[in-house]
């Protein structure tokens, strides 16, 4: 049983964060630097973007975190240190001044970057700001770090749970930063999670590895893949349990716990894209194969044209069959039905690959909703699958036509 | 030698077109029916969408054209006529009702419809202006034509050619419908040629079919692949040329021509997406091999976050590193120079797949011109390719939130 509870990443035993304006980003007050520390040393897993553009921190962390432990991450917004010639050498730089402050080596410590690609990360608001983020260090800090990775975010992402592992409470938290860049293509954000359950390095990759399959990899905000995505977890073991080394009922409780935190920041993400109006959850069931299902719901998810339609309130369903088609998948159209729902309804709009009659009214009704679901039933098989999305608004113009400046 | 002329789909001797307004279309006034007519029986070539979803009237032309032959096109705008189960009856009944005004089998006709997807579309307005739309078949008729099968295109899309096939000369003209729901995916948008060069019909699909690979299918406005899509070509034989039946000097003076037709039509197509402020034209030199090439050039001028750049005529070159780097491209990031150009110059902005420094002000004023190019260099290999795309606006988002209604 996975219950809901406050603290984000200091919810778990001996995780503290914190959050400073260093003033990387020109904006005077938004705070731009987060740091989670565990008290001792943790079980360390980490996925990746699969650009092959890729930030320069992703290439530290992942030298850093190839023996399977950590002990802090720090995070930085308002440039992604990417594509500079110097990127590499800024990073472990970060990580160096930061071991010392903490007294911890280099190599246990996670680097980020979120931001503008391809203009040279300065080190010196970050060096100036080490000893202020290391001293706000807090179990109340979580919202800080929180705040510190934002980007366009408008909203703080942020979760904390608690469950139990071999009869111990174990408890786990998450905090994100979404918003634009975002695509199913491996690890699609900045996500750092905490736990003080004890479990192995290798279960902690697997079981990442494996849960972000349906979570992550399945949210998209605008199609296109970040450079610097990364989703990493720390695991104490602060709780006592026996550790988790295999597969079994401990792991499956892991599980549970982490899918919960991560497809509520799927969920926070794709509502949060940038410019967005409307969160969009496309759940497809009857799929003939998982990669039938997963193939639909991503394509629709990811369509201009249904996520134009979906601001405009708009129940244009012949664009929802129009990017199952498209999509590569394998599907018998003529078995096709698609509704639309949300909290005002259902509407079914599709029946065997062909329009039926139904109320606009209704529709619209449903369609104004903040949070709308996309139903499609393949009905030629049992497999299933969700994906999380947007609609596309004048707001996602606005906001990357002029990112930079 | 490939010189422009006037006269549209009517340039070509023996082709007549015309276009009315039927009453598909609420507007009352915007032409929604069109028809080309050859005096006699042409060869015919059709490329249509792959989408799994496809339009009725797709089906029906590709048993039409089966044979190799065809004598007209009609195509109607304001309904796609796909998706609705009466859907091929109804567009064989266009295409007998048409052969009996006209006096040809109804297997001579293509019929092609572009619209909403998946409202019945009412043969009656079709029926009753069938009289009109034929008598107003005349010799300069193409931009009556080209008008009926707009849709929310902004200007009307058509050229024409004269182009010498063993000393004929011959003249080839063509008419396209674009805007949104375009993605190079095989065949991308409404596209009608017509020529008076003799060539036999399996030459004339030879031709077609390896034309595309480099021009409508290297075409994107907004990453959905339409329902609807087909390119065809009728060729009459009425200029005199000995026909067309092999590879060789002849067939290269043809394809020239073609090439010029369609090359012309995509950057119309592109310019013209929906809500575009500004034409893209990727180019990318250097690749390895040419899918190498082909891959880097769309994935950029597909990615959302360039085309939105690109509206803010924002210099943001880190983007296109991005596309280049989720493209699944196997390049090497570090040979990548990358520089934006336009009528009023050239400005590097990376190289060696890291930022250099330019003058945002000379950036600024390339990037205000109407046709950007990008200009990528792989400086892997030798081979070159070109694709071609818009900006992201909020006009784009204005028209498709709220398209049906």
């Amino acid at each position: 049983m996975v219950k809901t509870i406050i603290g984000g990443v200091c919810a778990a035993k001996g995780f503290k964060a914190s959050g400073v304006h260093a003033g990387i980003r020109k904006n005077r007050t938004k705070k731009d630097l987060a740091l989670i520390l565990s008290e001792k040393k943790a079980a360390a897993a980490c996925v990746y973007t699969t650009n092959l553009v890729k930030g320069a921190p992703l290439t530290v962390t992942k030298a850093h975190v190839q023996n399977g432990y950590a002990q802090a991450v720090i995070c930085n917004s308002g440039n992604a240190n990417t594509c500079n010639a110097n990127g590499v050498e800024i990073a472990e730089k970060t990580c160096s001044l930061l071991g010392e402050a903490l007294g911890i080596p280099a190599s246990d410590v996670v680097v980020a970057s979120t931001g503008v690609i391809g203009q040279p990360l300065d080190i010196t608001p970050i060096q100036n700001a080490i000893p202020a983020l290391v001293s706000a260090l807090s179990d109340e800090g979580s919202e800080a770090a929180a705040e510190g990775i934002m980007t366009t975010d408008t909203v703080r992402k942020e979760i904390a749970v608690e469950f139990t592992v071999g009869g111990k409470v174990c408890k786990m938290g998450g905090i994100a930063k979404g918003s634009g860049m975002i695509h199913p293509n491996m690890a699609t954000m900045l996500v750092f999670i905490t736990t003080d359950c004890k479990i192995s390095p290798e279960m902690l990759q697997k079981g990442l590895s494996s849960d972000i399959e349906n979570t992550f990899n399945m949210v998209s905000v605008d199609g296109d893949t970040s450079t610097n995505d990364m989703v990493s977890v720390l695991a104490n073991g602060l709780a006592g349990n026996e550790e988790i080394v295999e597969e079994g009922e401990d792991f499956t409780a892991f599980m549970e716990a982490l899918n919960t935190v991560t497809v509520f920041l799927c969920r926070k993400i794709a509502g949060d894209g940038e410019g967005a109006t409307k969160l969009l959850e496309c759940k497809v069931e009857g799929g003939r194969d998982l990669i039938t299902a997963k193939t639909v719901a991503k394509s629709v998810i990811c369509s201009s044209l249904v996520k134009a339609a979906m601001f405009g309130a708009d129940a244009n369903w012949g664009r929802v069959l129009c990017a199952i088609g498209y999509s590569g998948a394998d599907v018998d159209v003529s078995k096709i039905d698609v509704s639309f729902a949300s909290a005002k309804g259902t509407v079914e709009v599709c029946k065997n690959g062909a329009g039926v009659a139904f109320s606009e009214e209704k529709a619209k009704e449903i369609l104004l909703e903040p949070e709308i679901d996309v139903l499609i039933y393949l009905n030629d098989g049992e497999e299933k699958s969700v994906a999380w999305g947007c609609d596309l608004t004048y707001e996602y113009v606005r906001i990357n036509g002029d990112y930079r400046t």
